[in-house]
């Protein structure tokens, strides 16, 4: 029944309402608004209480609780892994983070997050927070969408084609989202930072390069769930760099937090991760380097701002700090190459999420699903899924 | 009342419904509908009709009546103006093309496309169509959402602008929705040819070239309206000709409709319009810079592809014939550039509309305006709007 005004949408506001606030809002029959009601207090997910009399019996509310129940959102990088619980307002309740080298595979690096995440799911439940709804997991790869699987993931392996979702499903009993982790970020940052912001571009710059795309408040994944792909994208100008993929110029071989190591450390310095980076930017030739990446990564961006036309460019990862060598060579090729039109109002900036896009995101996803009563009719156990 | 089922997208399919239907399929109450379906009546837009009887009273049927009104579809090009009428499901029952220059500024060519329309408004009225609804206009330039008027145009000179709503709307007395011509012909596209296509971009070879983007079946438009504008895109390893926007290396310099027929009048050709090149295309060296514009299109259509994986890209324009050089230059720079996950089921494919796409959209943007109750409130007059 798709075109039913959904009371739990109605409610998610916060807002307390009479069950004839109810009925008024939606149009809906009373005895329909009625058997929905009791469905939804059954659920626990909206609660009565009574108001202040004013004379007579006193008026019954129902409101949303966002504690009825808790998310586990998980975030997987090529070298950290990140858990939170949050409640259905995506606030975080508890969070941690460690590194671990994600090419261990998908057995070890599953069981880790879900150790941790049951530890953190632990400390929150004896503190009263409610029964886990669901799983949100981001990947640094391609995530192919029917079945929440990666595919041929170039900086994960052994991974390819993994069952994120049957690991974690059999283990916590509860639907499990997959997605790529830029597209997670791109989703965290609109909603807590920018929802008003209707076209937006999350540019992840870390040991890989992706974009996270948010065109008219919705994400693009695109037919394959690849778009926001930039790795392999030729920079326009860019040097002609042999890149693994077997083609030249790709703006990973010139952008990527792999190629900035490798010349920072051409430059003589003992560095082995980009967050090492950040700190030697007052060398000069390290400088320069990061804004040679900035502008390889501003003439890619410029063609993204002609093709999409987004109000804010936000970029995640180590380097995202303004003002810094990397925010100007990406100012100056997006200023110079875009149309003036589309760059009159656009903003580049760092994420203000403070290292937390992909956990916000995915517990979003995760909260939109559990939130939506079509998707709260199917079984709750393991379930195959995309996000 | 955004939260309400509305009856007129339920009936929209053109399937006859009781009343006891609509209240089953919406859970809308009785009398909500009774008020409801009284005032559609009362528009025309819906009508009854005596059911068979079997037995008793026959029952009463209610249903669209897409004949009810007339829509005008206007397409500008820089050389040509296309009218066309359209009935609320978008079927054509007239229309009307002939050449023109737009740089004639608006009032002439405004004037020709209303006389012209108003033609054939008379001919299908007195054929017995509905009073006209609305007009749809495309215009070969960036549009300003917000009042429907273009932008610092690029091949528009005297428009910008333009008060294009005001004059047609003062003329007709309906709404006019003015929106960029490629946007329209993605959508007329999409409506018409690919209505289970997810992800789409139609890109028009003409005198400029430029993209509209289906992404999630939904029009992406950007933050500014100036999505899809690939004219001043750098071409990735293409050669270093100057455009007259500043940069060097801009699509359009390399693969546009006049950069096209520049370079074939170097071959010592008398054309002066694109259509004129489709004829000389056995000759070898027409068909070179033919497959040399293919493959400047291909290098940023692989970006594209990598930034928003559609699974069809439609070329519409005088070149859009298959197979030709065009379509081989296009394909090898695509499936080259290209991730593999991405283009594995990305068809690249002439447009199927005849030339009509930009017709059809724009036919379509008013018809979705029309049977949107929100935007049946407001005043019947001309008023500012942006598609």
């Amino acid at each position: 029944m798709s075109s039913s005004p959904q009371l739990l949408q109605v409610l998610r506001d916060g807002v307390p309402r009479t069950r004839a606030d109810l009925v008024a809002e939606t149009g809906l029959a009373r005895s329909t608004v009625t058997l929905r009601l009791d469905a939804l207090l059954r659920t626990g997910l909206v609660r009565s209480e009574a108001g202040t009399s004013t004379g007579g019996r006193p008026p019954i509310f129902v409101r949303f609780d966002p504690g009825a129940r808790s998310v586990l959102a998980v975030d997987l990088g090529a070298a950290h892994v990140a858990v939170a619980v949050t409640d259905l307002d995506g606030t975080v309740l508890a969070e941690h983070r460690e590194d671990l080298d994600i090419a261990a595979g998908p057995a070890p690096v599953l069981d880790l997050a879900a150790r941790r995440g049951q530890d953190l799911l632990d400390q929150v439940q004896a503190g009263g927070a409610g029964p886990l709804a669901g799983i949100g997991i981001g990947l640094p790869g391609p995530v192919e969408q029917a079945t929440g699987r990666p595919r041929t993931p170039p900086i994960m392996p052994g991974w390819d084609g993994a069952d994120v979702v049957g690991v974690l499903g059999r283990r916590f009993g509860v639907p499990v989202l997959v997605d790529n982790d830029v597209d997670l970020m791109a989703l965290g940052e609109h909603v807590t930072v920018y929802p008003d912001t209707a076209h937006l571009l999350f540019v992840k710059v870390a040991t890989g390069v992706g974009a996270g795309i948010v065109a008219g408040h919705r994400l693009v994944r695109g037919a394959d769930g690849t778009a926001g792909d930039l790795g392999h994208v030729a920079v326009p100008g860019g040097a002609p760099v042999r890149c693994r993929c077997g083609n030249t110029g790709c703006l990973e071989a010139l952008a990527s937090g792999t190629a900035i190591v490798r010349s920072v450390r051409g430059l003589g310095h003992e560095v082995r991760r980009l967050e090492e980076v950040q700190g030697l930017l007052e060398d000069d030739g390290v400088a320069e380097v990061v804004r040679l990446a900035g502008q390889s990564l501003g003439a890619v961006l410029a063609s993204c701002v002609n093709l999409l036309n987004p109000s804010v460019i936000v970029i995640g990862g180590p380097l995202a700090h303004e003002p810094s060598p990397l925010f100007e060579g990406i100012e100056q090729m997006v200023r110079g190459r875009s149309l003036p039109l589309a760059t009159s109002r656009l903003q580049v900036v760092a994420s203000r999420t403070h290292g937390r896009a992909g956990l916000l995101g995915g517990a979003r996803a995760v909260i939109d699903r559990v939130l939506d009563p079509a998707a709260m009719d199917a079984p709750a156990g393991a379930e195959p899924a995309g996000g």
